[in-house]
Parts: structure tokens; sequence; C-alpha cells
């Protein structure tokens, strides 16, 4: 078989490997289709070499059919349609303990910290596996995980019918979050400064705004009537989110915390006292939240097909990388891993 | 009778006052015992003359007996024990129609925004009462409206028996945190750099810890075996306790600002990504909580004779200022407001 191997510096090289037989409680899958990542592309621009160590097989958002089952693994059979919540925890520290396995203090991001999917043949551990329904083709089962952590955010933020929602940044992540939040009857605005990913927005009926047009806070009050957005997803990672985040919520109003803010930014913590506001970190997913993607999906309460924006085979992985590379209005890029 | 009037520059004038007869839905009360809180203390350093206004009577933290009845006034006999909550709200904003009328678009604070306490008559809103039981005395019951910020405060933050809960700040409000934490069950650290305040809460068996002389994260670390503080208050209003809260919190832990920070501080937004933090912010009371203070002192749950550092009679009121004034270890001053 094949697998595409980051060695720096924005390459790839296609290399032969053996299949890895499954041990005890694990699965080999047949890859079918792997998303390219936000975290992928950070990859693919050198700046997490210390963490992948190159030349390393990444990817992370994965679909695939099981090829082969290892020792005592029940409740999948050859030939099943999945996907791979790709977390690896220990299981027994305090925080896997305290039922947060999913930000375990050991945590292994599969994909980036050991072996990805990238390649025509993945061995994993059973538990990481959920089944797709029938309905549920390849080329959207790649979108599970993505969709995943937009679920999580959802729960985490616990938004409900009715509300109204700004999501702050409309990339992939961003644009999901939006139709996560109106699959469960919100009313959502996404703002975003690139007309392209506006566009994007529209398509799916979502409110848009771009901040540097338009006054967003004004907006934000009329809209409400006075009373502010309920929730507030913070996906953008800029302080100027930091500084309207505080300002556009609601009395009690949940700001959800997506964005990585590697830089302390400052926050108008007198509004969080004056008006009850209350953060909420999220990061990655639960087991819940693939349970919720894949029903989405299936149901047909979202359509993810238009956030397909490119297709490319294993052996062209670097042209995939490239295509999404400074392409703001790409959303997901995939790469077929199925072998030919 | 007489009225205490607050006349600019850290200074007080006793005036002959008219008392004033209770409207429809009004209460008239002798008014027992009357503390002094922090916003005092800030108004009579002339800080907030432009929303007092003076010569303005203040004080909220009272406890007083009716006297006279308005009309439709219901449930409140003349000669019943009682506290006030001392909130003006407008029942008619975006927040008061969500529920959240404490902290009301148009909320008027009495005794800061409206004539306060410090005389020997006030006339209220019924609506404003709380009945205290026999068992507590008018001294203790001028105790409730700050025990009440405390009870807001836990329950805000969710704390559970078996938690282990850090609070930053070792004042007047802190140790009330402290205690009503310990109250429902959970064990209590209080981090303060004033070693009378360390002493205070050492009487109550609380934990404590001076962060200018050890080191918290260390001790948090190892009193938590690595976990971390499931909740954490903040209550001093400084930018260590800003950088220190992200850091000795669990994963999903609970931070909730009960102080004030005027100028944004920086704040790790990574850790609350990271770790799923939650940031509460809390702003005084909603009548669950008088009923939970008054709750409180009746059961004997917690005794707060140890916070009454001294009584003053209302024509000495100048000199109960002055006793309080950069006194860290005085915990609460009583003006006795009772006709003499
Ligand atoms: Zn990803
Ligand atoms: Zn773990
Ligand atoms: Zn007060
Ligand atoms: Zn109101």
């Amino acid at each position: 078989m094949q697998a595409a191997q980051y060695i720096g510096n924005k390459s790839f090289k296609i290399v032969d490997a053996a299949t890895i037989a499954p041990q005890e409680g694990e699965v080999r899958l047949d890859v079918g289709y792997v998303g390219i990542c936000g975290t992928d592309m950070h990859i693919y621009h050198g700046v997490m070499d210390q963490r992948v160590n190159p030349p390393a097989t990444i990817g992370h958002e994965i679909s695939g059919v099981v090829a082969e089952l290892g020792k005592g693994v029940e409740g999948f059979n050859v030939g099943d349609k999945v996907v791979v919540r790709p977390l690896d925890y220990c299981g027994e520290c305090p925080t896997c303990e305290a039922g947060y396995s999913h930000v375990c203090q050991n945590l292994k991001f599969m994909g980036i910290d050991t072996p990805g999917a990238f390649q025509n043949s993945w061995t994993v551990k059973a538990r990481t596996l959920h089944k797709l329904p029938d309905n549920v083709s390849l080329k959207l089962g790649a979108l599970v995980e993505p969709l995943a952590v937009a679920c999580h955010d959802i729960r985490r933020a616990n938004v409900k019918a009715g509300e109204k929602a700004v999501v702050i940044g409309g990339g992939p992540i961003g644009q999901l979050v939006a139709l996560v939040a109106k699959s469960v009857g919100a009313e959502v605005l996404i703002s975003e400064v690139n007309d392209a990913r506006l566009d994007f927005a529209k398509q799916y009926g979502v409110k848009t705004i771009n901040p540097m047009k338009e006054d967003i806070e004004a907006y934000v009050q009329e809209w409400t009537g006075t009373k502010g957005a309920e929730v507030v997803f913070e996906v953008s990672g800029v302080q100027p989110a930091i500084d309207v985040m505080t300002k556009i919520a609601a009395v009690r109003g949940r700001i959800c915390m997506v964005a990585i803010h590697a830089n302390a930014p400052q926050v108008d913590l007198f509004q969080f006292f004056w008006k009850e506001l209350e953060l909420l970190g999220a990061r990655v997913y639960e087991r819940e939240d693939f349970d919720m993607a894949i029903e989405l999906i299936s149901s047909g309460k979202v359509s993810l097909e238009p956030f397909i924006s490119s297709i490319n085979n294993l052996d062209d992985i670097g042209q995939a990388f490239a295509n999404m590379d400074g392409n703001p209005s790409g959303m997901k890029a995939l790469v077929s891993c199925q072998q030919s």
C-alpha cells in the first residue's frame, strides 16, 4: 500500500508501506477520504515540526471501511463504513477519571502525535470508531470530524431553539458552528471580513455581516431589540473579536471560546461581572458529538456537499495542500485515499 | 427622626427629617442596624459623588422592623423583623423579561442611586423585603445582604460537596464566599496577602495561603493531586489573580468573577480553550440568595458574629467610617440606627 509522508517544508513524499495487522482491540481500515484540517495546514507550514517529527504520516478527518478485526473487537464487521474519533487518551489521569478523557492530560491526537490517515490503510483502536449509516457517503463521512467540533461547541454553549447566536469568524469551523446552531433552532449571524466566506454562509440562509464595513454592535442591538445575543462563538482568534464579544452578548449571555489565542489578550472582565456573562472553553469533541454529527448528516438536517471544495488522489496530496494555501474561500479539501 | 447625610469629602452630617408615609405597595421600617459596605467606603472617599449626588443618605446592608404598611401590602405585619434586598428594577426591559431583574438594564441600587438606610426610618417597596426568623438578631440581620452576595456567587459557580475551591482575596466578601462554599461541603483555600485576614479565615478552619510567601500553583497542584481546583473565586481585583486563576483551575473548572476589573486585564484564553474552563460573572443577588443567606444564619450553618468588628450609633457614623478606613482586618462595621 501507499502512504503519504509529510517531510517538512510544505512537501510530501509517497512511500510504499506495509499494512499493519490489528492487535487486540484494534481494527484495520481501508481508508476512504481524508479532509485537510487547519491544523494540517499549520503542519504543512512547518510550525509544528517539533511535535510532528517528520517524516510523518498525518491526517485525522477520515472515513473508511473496516478491513480487518483484531482479537476481542465487538460491534464491528468487515465492510462496515466508519469514521474515527482521533483521540487516544490514557484513561488513568485525574482528567480521564473526572470523565473528560477528550482533553486527557496525556492525550495523543492521532494524525499529529501518532501516525495519521493519509495512506491506503490505517490501523486504529476500535474504541475510536463510529459507524456510518448506509445513506452517508464516504465523502461526507470525512466531514464528520470537523462537524463534531461544531457539535461540541453547540453543546458546550447549550444553544437552544429561538436563541440568537453570533459566530465571529467564517472559516470552515465557524460555518459549521453556524449550521449546527441553526439545526437546533437558533437564529445565526456570521461576522467575517472575507466576502467570499460571507457568500458561502448566505447560501445556507445565515445572516452575515462584514464588521469592517458595518457596525456589528449596532447591528446586534437592533437585531435583538437591545437585548444582545444569547450566544457568541469566538472562532477568529483576533483581538477585535475579543473586544466585541463582550459588547454584543446579552445579560447572562454565553461566549464559547473555540479559537486559539496564544497571546493572552485583553478581556473586558468588567462586562463579565456587569452582565453576568459566561465564557466556555471548548476543545475537540466527545463521543456524543460524533453521534450528533453523524445524525445531522444522515437525517439531512445539515447538508455539507458545498463544503467539499476539491478532491485529489493521494499521490496528488501536495497539490491538495497547495490549493488550500491562502485560499479563504475553500472550505474543505478532501484527499481520496482508496487503494487504486 | 434623624438621618445621616453624606456631604462629600469623607464627611457626614446628622439632620432632622420627617418619616415618609408608605404609599401603595410600600412599607415603612424602623431601621435596626446598617452595615458599611466596600461600596459605601468608595462613596466616602468621594469617587462616586457624581452618581450619589451629595448631600445623600446612603446605606443598604440593613435590618429593621416593620413600622407601617402601605395599601395592598400582604404577607407582612407591624413588628416583623425584616431585611431589605436593595434592588429597584424596572420590570419591563429585556433583561427583566428574561428573568434577570437583579441586573435590570435600568436598575436603581437603593442606598446609592436612591436614598438609603443610614437613618431611623426607611420607606421601601414591600417586594424588597425578606422576613427574619425569630432566632436571627437584628445585628446579624444586617449581615444578610453581604452573605447573599456570597450565596449568589456559590450558586453561580454551582459549588458541590467534595469539591475543592480557591478564593482569591480575603476581604469580607471573600471570607463569606469561603464560608458559604464550606457550608455546602466544599474544601476551601483562601489566598490573601494580608496576614490579619488569613488569621481571620483560620478561625473558621479554612485553609489559607499567602501567595507572596508561598507558591500557590505548587500548593494547589499538591493539594488536588495535580487535578487543579474545581472552582476558583476571583474576589481581589488585581492582575496577579487573573494570571493565577487559569493556572490553578482543573479541567472544566469554573472561575467565578466576583471582583470588578475596570481595566480589561490580560487573560490566558488559551487555558480556557485547552482545559475547557468556564468563567462566570456574578453580580449582586437574587431573591433565592437572600432566602439562602437567612437560612444559613438561622440554622447556625454559618456563624457570623466574628465579622462584626465594631458597632457605632448613628450620630457617630463618621467615626464608624473612619474606623474602617485603611483597616484590612476589620470585616464589618455596623451602625445602630434605632431611634433612641
Ligand atoms: Zn481537524
Ligand atoms: Zn488521561
Ligand atoms: Zn454592599
Ligand atoms: Zn429592567
